[in-house]
């Protein structure tokens, strides 16, 4: 069995028991978590989020990248959020290569050249949610009243710890 | 209360009974999902992934961008994935504005310019998901056997059902 016929299996049984169909379009919170793909790292389940709660933004590590200024940029400006959260993990895969590692084995298994992407790898995840939230804060096309803070998610204990990042 | 605040407090519930510190780093299934920040839009409950099941990478309408197709090649080439799911959704603020009118309403509350931006809107949700998929199966980084399904997800039903795209 593929691993998209299991999920569509588990699907069906959730659709069968839906009952969050008016859950309104703009977030119950006025809320947009930046965060990592990893599958330990649930929104959802470590914060809380019922349907329609809040938006959620996942890239590899959590990164402040150009296309996720794009998602900040709508959720704030068209959609109403005023604080985000930029959630970076201890263990995360971002912490295990360099640019170079990645991009050889790439051109080794692939033949094809990734020596123009930038993996955006991190060596502590405080200082990456920390430097990540500096870049957000610094965007002129976010509201003057957005709050964006750092922090740090445990994925051994499920706990949320802020990094202090002053203005 | 901020929704920070709010959330915090129920991440302190949510460590205080957590039971996951073992999971692995690469995902239990080889599954990574490209899907929408909309918050009713919550991937670990409609497709019933527990922690640490598989990768989900989010952003505005759960398009292809280059910065998700650097998480796709980290996730597969990195962390094992070799199926990988398109979802987009009904009702997505995607398809509520245009790239000109996003444009206007930031110059007008910012007075910065964003007119090097593509904001990405859509007017169908199985069009762009077949549209993304078209570019992540051309991308020369990722397996040959990685398999790419596109999907709408109906916000009002809970249910998935797949837009089939011919290779």
């Amino acid at each position: 069995m593929s691993a998209v016929d299991e999920v569509i299996e588990r699907n069906r049984d959730y659709a069968a028991e839906f009952t969050h169909g008016d859950a309104p379009i703009s977030p119950n919170l006025p809320l947009v978590v930046l965060t990592c793909i990893d599958g330990r790292v649930q929104p959802a389940r470590f914060l809380g989020l019922g349907v329609g709660d809040a938006h959620v933004i996942r890239n590899a590590g959590g990164r402040a990248t150009d296309d996720a200024l794009r998602s900040i940029i709508i959720s704030s400006q068209l959609l109403g959020t005023r604080e985000c959260m930029v959630v970076h993990h201890t263990d995360c895969g971002m912490q295990t290569f360099t640019n170079d590692e990645v991009r050889a084995k790439l051109k080794a298994s692939t033949g094809a050249s990734a020596d123009d992407i930038d993996f955006m790898p991190f060596a502590d995840a405080g200082a990456s949610a920390e430097e990540d939230v500096r870049t957000i804060r610094a965007n002129p096309l976010l509201p003057k009243d957005f709050d964006v803070t750092a922090w740090v998610y445990d994925v051994h204990t499920g706990r949320l710890d802020e990094v202090k990042v002053l203005e």
